[in-house]
């Protein structure tokens, strides 16, 4: 069996921002699986097959890839940012722990820069020291979940990075979570909101947790919080390494 | 003034995990300013001035950096794996506020792959759910901020990345992090030691958190710990990417 399947993270969206080794991978393939936006950012060349799918579809995704390696077929599953976090990985090992007849495939991660780094990159410094990342969204956990972890985080004092923080089917969830920081921060905390970053899209904001409203994030937004000692210097914002004693 | 400073990730090691976007700065700078082991990665060239310094000088060193670039240079930083996590970002915005008269200059902050995501995807997907990046060492923090981050990360169930855990002149501190780690978690939790992630010397380990001991890790060891969902499947380690109401 000479088939091979590589779950690879295209980063945030620039083309400069594809580590070469994803794009080494993408070059020997002979079939690319994802999510229709992410298939999208793949170029077309004579002889690769496209396979895109559907949002909210990743187990069935992960399956069909572990049966086209297994047919013989070099097969990348593409993911943005970085395929380990709050993308397909964890599915294709899910759909492989379902199917254990394809453990025996040749089977590669490769990391990929994740929109959090993309953004606090844009923003300064932010995730300078310790931080913790939650996925807001509950299609897959009950929000309660959410709320317990935003509490830890804000009592350990760690910057936090937010992905998928608001969609159409969950318009209030935000509302929650930035009423949950404000029961536990104080008013001043820097909140920068980071859309569509290394896009042509791009948008990078920084307000106070007092000043942040909801509509300020959308599907397309990553949020990250300061710790308590996140400041802005200039047009920058950061969190210092130390903490005093 | 024609001189700009960029902050680069150079990824954990290996070449093909060098985004483009650093490259291209690298290929356009004067100077390469860092941490000795960092700055002998970039490959010399004619009229490409190294300023290699030494562990543990991050506030000089950045400040250097803004005086070459203030002097018309082009100074690319260079960090290992991304610049935002435990790296030089902070450390040059930290140099910016004390000298405010360096915040004219034109600065670019370039992600990278940093240590904890590389190691993730060698190992599966062990981040595939909310997780925490903590650096252990307490050399700008007292102890007490570690063991008291290490309990919220715990109990909020998060997965956890470990940077820094454990050097010479800090022998005892991660045995204690592992017995927090036994209070908090139970004792099959699975814990990753991964060394030297993309280098000639990578190795990776997998061991409950019942088995495993300090000298599991050094300085060049990221330890990554799973959740309380976080399991095997086959020579595989992943997080569900959902939790069970």
């Amino acid at each position: 069996m000479s088939g091979w399947l590589v779950v690879a993270g295209l980063g945030p969206g620039a083309e400069d921002l594809v580590t070469p080794e994803v794009a080494a991978a993408l070059a020997e393939a002979s079939d690319v699986v994802g999510y229709i936006p992410y298939v999208a950012r793949v170029a077309p060349r004579a002889g690769l097959r496209l396979h895109p799918s559907d949002n909210r579809v990743e187990l069935d995704r992960a399956r069909a890839a572990l049966e086209i390696a297994a047919a013989g077929r070099r097969v990348v599953v593409v993911s943005s940012g970085d395929p380990g976090v709050f993308a397909m990985a964890s599915a294709l090992f899910e759909a492989l722990e379902i199917a254990p007849e394809f453990q025996g495939l040749e089977i590669r991660i490769l990391p990929g820069i994740t929109a959090m780094l993309a953004a606090a990159a844009r923003a300064g410094a932010p995730l300078g020291h310790d931080f913790c990342a939650i996925n807001l969204s509950d299609n897959l956990k009950p929000f309660e979940v959410v709320e317990t972890r935003l509490r830890h985080a804000a009592r350990g004092d760690f910057a936090m990075g937010f992905y998928n923080p608001r969609s159409r089917s969950r318009p209030h969830q935000f509302a929650r979570v930035l009423e949950i920081l404000r029961e536990e921060c104080e008013p001043g905390r820097l909140v920068i909101f980071a859309r569509a970053v290394s896009t042509p899209e791009e948008a990078i904001g920084v307000v106070t947790l007092a000043e942040a409203t909801p509509e300020m994030a959308d599907m397309r937004t990553v949020v990250l919080v300061g710790n308590s000692a996140t400041r802005r210097v200039g047009r920058w914002v950061y969190t210092p390494r130390s903490v005093a004693p």
